[in-house]
């Protein structure tokens, strides 16, 4: 096969699945995935089999692509714009459609787009990005209720966690601020029976408040995973295999690259990936086409040729470069998977 | 339509194809575009009307797809495993072909796998990617004599020009080290007639001992190439057009994240890209679907709904995650042109 190429080891996928599936029946959590990760309607399948109440999508592109799963929340503010609006409309007939919502305004035109519309209300709980204060989730509550659409309740993106040693932090953050919106709601006499946050590196100690959880990486683990301590190298279920174009003393080149592997690289991340078979090596720059890896003295560096393992730094960044994912079993190719939802932007 | 969507603008691309068109002829350098950057036919041929003498591309892939252009370098250290063995032996009957080699060994097995290509050895210029030291060029290009190969000359990518005020040195290493390598092939009899360097940031400082240049940016534009003062506003060619979803005081999310924007950010780099109609801007974070800016206070805050131009960081990575490019002129849409070599990473 051509390198670069991007390969599911379909034993340690299945064995993510169950894992995280059995840790939120464990805490009577609900389990909605995030399919933004693997955009692989194959893999969504999977994870319904193993009790998912629904999955979790980032955009209403994604949204069209998983609507065989029957239970599709776009945890994201969505603008009806006419074109979105159109859409929005259409998926409501044909599956069961929740949408995020921060502010009053969003909420008065997605309410004039698509009455009675399901919305969870989306709090900042200090990641900082969309999401409005708990304090004020009450207010976005009362306004999607009079705008006619149906409060189901809050959720939040705990982002935050993202960093090591912050997942305690982040989580108590999430559980706070669910507590505090959903008890507004609660005041207004509006329903918040879903409280809903969660990602892979909270995973392990969701609670509290939660209602559901929507991790989204666990499926594959990756670099960062591994590097915040919430994910063993036993558990990177998705590599890309590449081939060593070059090498000079304990430096080489691989033809994996940004394009293939993404760019993405936390301020504390030890590279722009590791090597499974090697971790003691880093990765000390990435191009388009080039990952420059440094071994430490005495390690032996590998032949001109030889094949070579990569972890991404960020796996949902490298799956939506890809086209499909050749799925493994004891090293031997069983299956093609179409990555259905890459590009799925809008 | 509906965002996010990349846009060209193709006035601004038809101005900045003649205007690199005129410096390589002003210094009698051949230029050789890297298609990498646009991944489109269309582009292509418009770079080769106006003169450029072929096509430089990173893959075997992208040579593929660019065959029509009749020259293609591709400038990577190509390793000639079985699989690239059939497709570079299908290309040297379809096009000009010629490419990188960094050693002795690849040397070797190239000059088994496709006897008579023509190669430049690679030489590294102070970048410390792939390449051999200018000293070590010579035994290169005698290994690749020897083995069959038909040798050229030399090339370099002196990509530590990435960074504020490092041009000159840059442009000053690259000709060194050009020099030195070609003196080496010439002094063991071989031709170094090819001496090729180049890229974006140091275009307009190129010459010494090149011959031939090979950016690749310079058609779209992008922020980086703004912030490190190459390329000016009024030469951005490429935007991603983002609707503003969220907004909380002097920070707005809009919905063009790093799934189409790339995630490359240079440390120097003021953020996650920036705004065209808003160069006071910063986006502060990007995540998946999302772009984090800020304002300075005063600044009036963007309506929700409304939509905004945004530059990318790093515009090859932009292309590479897009289908197609919307192209426009006087704001009118006037075509699209499908990113025909998005993904062609082998």
């Amino acid at each position: 096969m051509l390198t670069p190429y991007v390969t599911v080891d379909a034993d340690v996928l299945d064995a993510n699945l169950r894992s995280m599936a059995e840790r939120a029946a464990a805490r009577g959590l609900a389990l909605r995935p995030h399919a933004k990760t693997h955009k692989s309607p194959e893999i969504a399948r999977r994870q319904l089999a193993l009790g998912a109440t629904g999955l979790t999508v980032a955009t209403v592109s994604e949204a069209e692509v998983f609507r065989d799963a029957g239970d599709v929340f776009i945890a994201y503010p969505i603008w009806p714009s006419p074109e979105q609006t159109a859409r929005l409309r259409a998926l409501t007939g044909q599956v069961n459609l929740r949408v995020g919502v921060d502010s009053a305004e969003s909420a008065e035109a997605l309410g004039r787009a698509v009455p009675g519309l399901e919305v969870l209300v989306e709090v900042d709980s200090g990641h900082h990005r969309s999401g409005v204060a708990p304090e004020a989730a009450g207010a976005v509550a009362v306004a999607a209720d009079k705008a006619g659409l149906t409060v189901r309740g809050v959720f939040t993106f705990p982002g935050h966690a993202y960093g090591p040693g912050r997942q305690s932090l982040a989580v108590a953050d999430e559980s706070a601020a669910l507590s505090e919106a959903a008890a507004a709601l609660t005041a207004h006499g509006l329903d918040a029976s879903v409280r809903s946050g969660g990602s892979t590196p909270t995973a392990g100690l969701a609670g509290g408040t939660l209602t559901e959880m929507r991790p989204g990486v666990y499926v594959f683990g990756d670099a960062q995973q591994v590097e915040l301590g919430t994910c063993g190298w036993d558990q990177v279920a998705l590599t890309v295999t590449a081939t060593v174009v070059s090498r000079s003393g304990q430096r080489f080149i691989v033809d994996a690259g940004s394009k293939v592997l993404g760019a993405d690289q936390q301020a504390w991340a030890t590279g722009g990936g590791r090597l499974l078979d090697c971790p003691e090596a880093r990765i000390t720059a990435l191009s388009e086409h080039h990952a420059t890896v440094v071994l430490p003295d005495g390690h032996d560096v590998p032949s001109l040729g030889e094949r070579l393992r990569v972890v991404p730094n960020h796996v949902c960044a490298t799956v939506n470069l890809a086209d499909e994912l050749i799925v493994v079993t004891g090293g031997e190719v069983v299956d093609r998977w179409p990555v259905t939802a890459r590009g799925a932007n809008t």
